[in-house]
């Protein structure tokens, strides 16, 4: 076993709030926030390197996570966010060239995922929730500098003789600018192949004039009108941007969950999540709990219900379960999702989040926080199977994690209290996967009249029916429920883990393709390759030889 | 430096002739062709594995791309093609397990990829030539086996017992269906999900009436009536396809290169074509020649030319360089391509195909060819930059060639015999790239309008316009030309040839995907990565350790 140096050595946590920040600036004037990158680099996520020239690590990008969601959730009001630096010359180096030598590969792929997952909140803020980020490079902006500028909606450069926006990750590193950089550059901003090409092979990078001809940015200002001509443009886009109905914004609070051993079982409780870690059969369960109250009906109820409502809390507490088991617990490959509650309820939670979006802003934010964690969960590297078993709640929103393992398993029985399935209209529409389509539509790519049929399925439906309709991939009756379930879970534990990260990437989203899904498939999957190589991380490659006075050497063998 | 063990020790050779097959037995019933698999365990394509159970190498599928070829061009009349197996109970194991194991790194990438493009071709003769393939699976069809039954348009599996259709590569040796398989799966024939993921993860496989549930075949037949029964299926292909129209079939002849060295350069001379390899730079220049004479303007005049066909001639040429250069020639990193001749030649060869490509099937072959060839060149791992130079003809088709490149310079002189550019109405449509569009559509992503605008532009053009349009990427001068194109070339050739081979990967194929773009990014890009991974090529691999009596030992973690 490889040794996993440069693992963090606590466990990595990701809820944090601006008041612990300590390499963003979070401010306020009106409509219009500011996000002041000014990296502390004495304050590394762990020991060994420093985080020089705004460069960032994990930490950095889990305090820009964190702010984007909070923008979103607590700020209303906020329409336009300039991103900038708090260092003059220097808008952002990228991702930490020391860190990413000496972290574990598979620190590395997660640590990208994460990054580029935060760079499309960042979009996704600008497309669905109105809050257009705007990058003001004061500085140079390289590598997953510039690929964060390219995040947000428009890039003005100042233009000042040195200020320049690069990727120099090719020349100088031997890797890609992998964090969205190269789709972003052809797809997003469309530039010609041919500019890219050289771009993405200029250490130095591009200034002024051209970078703006070559469509690398849309605006260079000189440096004495560089904050004013910025401000016009935030300004002009909070004039352009309607108010938001619903009523005031909710400041999220930690979720505070409680940790403890269990007989060799690493177990965490959250309000509505437990995730219980087997580290020796390496399987994790997920169980989720259905809502135990009333749905919010009217936006002041919502208000009321605050951090307590069922949608916002249950998936908030999954996603951080999610973030927990892809970088503290390595090991594990399989994830089986349950169920615990009333599956009456989590419908009844459904067509009420879903009625007040309409004209609630909150409510819509909670939707897309929803899709965003059913997202990441298509987009975490283990197996995940579902298990519906009776006292279980696979309906609407909950559902929805039984399409996105990879395979269910659902109890088939005659008695009372077997367990029941339903579709809600959360399965139609408001939680697209990365292509775009609903997990139904994927499921049935070949059957596109059988998902508009299945919207008239309104009722509870046991395994016979689930089986039939193509909703479940097994229905074991009690005699065999046990073994089966057992065999395929164990059969799953034993397979390359590497293999099955390859196989799901490929069979777990059919049909078109995206920004979002080229940056997950092509983009990361060769900087993953990349990751590996030599060329790159070998003890004279590229990324190992960087800052040493001697030159990296290549085999010059081309695959 | 690695050693290149497993790397064949003599250069691979394409060219080949049904009188030569070694492994494949092609006969003909009229208009329906029979392919049959009878694989010569003792002829691998090196030494050191024995070819069983009709596993294939690169020797294997040599003979089926020639032979799909030669079907296309020298059997009009052929339009259903049953492939099959010469030994009862196995159609075909797929990839040999020890060439793989003993193979190099980009060796087995190559390998990969030339099986791929060999399967999209066969796919393409269905679609694009009307030749039908039918894969009649009479015994078990595993792996690439199962792969190569999945690029057919139909699939029938013999129901005995026994025969069945698998995906053993994730369970037995930790690596992918990477040839197309996972992706054919879900996106071709729309298998679900979870039912796929069932499928890719069962060693043995699925039989019978399930493999047609799943949608894993078309057809199951009993023993007695297998044959009778795709005999049946072929006819009805044969029944609904209507004749061919043009002229009779022409059989391609060998190419006959000469090679030579010449002062430590290596030159391959074909008719229209020079490979002139430089490997101490690191340097490949590929030289297409124009048309010498008149264009074929008939059908007749067409089957005269025959073999020494411009288009034909050329870009079969063409093909066998790029082929040579990837098996044979792993170091070299750029390949520069350059033109001679007389581009107004170019563009009357290119107006005569198209006008004749409307009505005879040998022009559309001929047409198809060349965009096949075109797609083989965008999907070279080498970096490519075209020198648009004095005596050059990038017209029309031979353009594609400068567009296909990463980059071009053209020499701007106002000297008589300044080069000059040309498009034609190949530029525009009959040569679409793996995503689907023209290379201008891809290149003018963000202009669409523009690419429109172009079409208008007939003449022939120098380099201040080619620039000002942005056909080109570079135009230096007399006094530049020289210190310009030669600091590029040498700057290219110093960097990482893995993280040029991922840049160019995702910067060459903006805009949308297709399954072919899905197969050479996604799938083959986690499949390279895999074929990096200790898992399965490390000392207790599973792919090393596949065939021996200990078991594989995995390093647990998830990436």
């Amino acid at each position: 076993m490889e040794r996993p140096a440069g693992a963090p050595q606590e466990p990595v946590r990701f809820e944090t709030h601006p008041s612990r920040y300590k390499h963003w600036k979070l401010s306020f004037d009106g409509p219009v926030a500011r996000l002041v990158m000014a990296v502390d680099d004495q304050h590394p996520l762990r020991d060994g390197y420093i985080l020089k020239l705004n460069s960032y690590d994990l930490g950095v990008d889990i305090e820009l996570a964190d702010a984007v969601t909070r923008l979103r959730f607590a700020h209303p009001e906020v329409k336009a966010v300039i991103v900038s630096s708090g260092t003059d010359n220097c808008f952002c180096a990228g991702a930490n060239i020391y860190m990413l030598g000496s972290s574990t590969h598979a620190f590395k792929v997660n640590f990208c995922k994460f990054t580029n997952e935060t760079r499309l909140y960042l979009e996704e803020a600008c497309d669905k929730s109105a809050q257009h980020y705007l990058a003001a490079l004061n500085g140079v902006a390289s590598g997953g500098g510039y690929e964060l500028a390219l995040a947000c909606e428009q890039i003005a450069l100042q233009d000042d003789g040195s200020s320049a926006v690069s990727f120099p990750e090719t020349p100088l590193l031997a890797v890609l600018p992998g964090t969205g950089g190269l789709t972003r550059l052809v797809d997003k901003r469309k530039v010609r192949r041919d500019l890219a090409d050289v771009f993405s092979t200029l250490a130095e990078g591009i200034r002024g004039k051209r970078a703006k001809d070559w469509g690398l940015v849309d605006d260079v200002f000189a440096k004495s009108k560089f904050d004013a001509e910025v401000k016009k443009r935030a300004d002009a886009l909070v004039t352009s941007t309607p108010d938001k109905q619903g009523g005031p914004g909710l400041e999220l609070t930690d979720l505070e969950p409680s940790r403890k051993e269990d007989g060799g079982k690493l177990v965490t409780d959250y309000r509505f999540v437990r995730l219980a870690i087997d580290p020796a059969a390496r399987v994790a369960t997920v169980t989720v709990r259905g809502p135990d109250g009333a749905p919010a009906k009217t936006s002041a109820e919502l208000r009321e219900q605050g951090n307590s409502h069922w949608h916002l809390r249950a998936f908030r507490e999954l996603d951080d379960a999610i973030l927990d088991l892809r970088f503290n617990h390595p090991t594990i490959g399989l994830v089986i999702v349950k169920t615990e509650g009333d599956g009456d309820g989590v419908r009844a939670h459904d067509d009420a989040l879903l009625a007040l979006a309409g004209g609630d802003w909150l409510a819509r934010e909670i939707l897309l926080l929803v899709a965003r964690v059913m997202k990441r969960l298509d987009l975490t590297a283990k197996s995940v199977f579902a298990t519906i078993e009776p006292g279980s709640c696979f309906a609407g929103t909950l559902f929805e994690l039984a399409i996105a393992a990879d395979r269910s398993y659902m109890l088939a029985s005659e008695e009372d209290g077997a367990p029941k399935i339903a579709l809600s209209k959360m399965s139609f529409g408001p939680l697209p996967m990365s292509n775009g389509l609903t997990r139904l539509a994927t499921r049935f790519l070949a059957r596109p009249a059988h998902v508009e049929e299945l919207a008239s399925h309104a009722g509870a439906m046991g395994a016979e029916d689930a089986l039939e309709l193509g909703l479940v991939t097994y229905a074991p009756d009690d005699i065999d429920w046990q073994d089966d379930v057992r065999i395929a879970i164990e059969e799953r534990a034993s397979l390359s883990p590497d293999a099955l990260t390859g196989m799901e990437s490929n069979l777990r989203f059919a049909g078109p393709e995206t920004m979002e899904t080229k940056i997950f498939a092509r983009l990361s999957a060769w900087q993953n390759w990349i990751f590996q190589r030599p060329n790159a991380v070998g003890e004279r490659g590229a990324l190992t030889m960087y800052g040493r006075p001697e030159r990296p050497e290549f085999d010059w063998r081309r695959t």
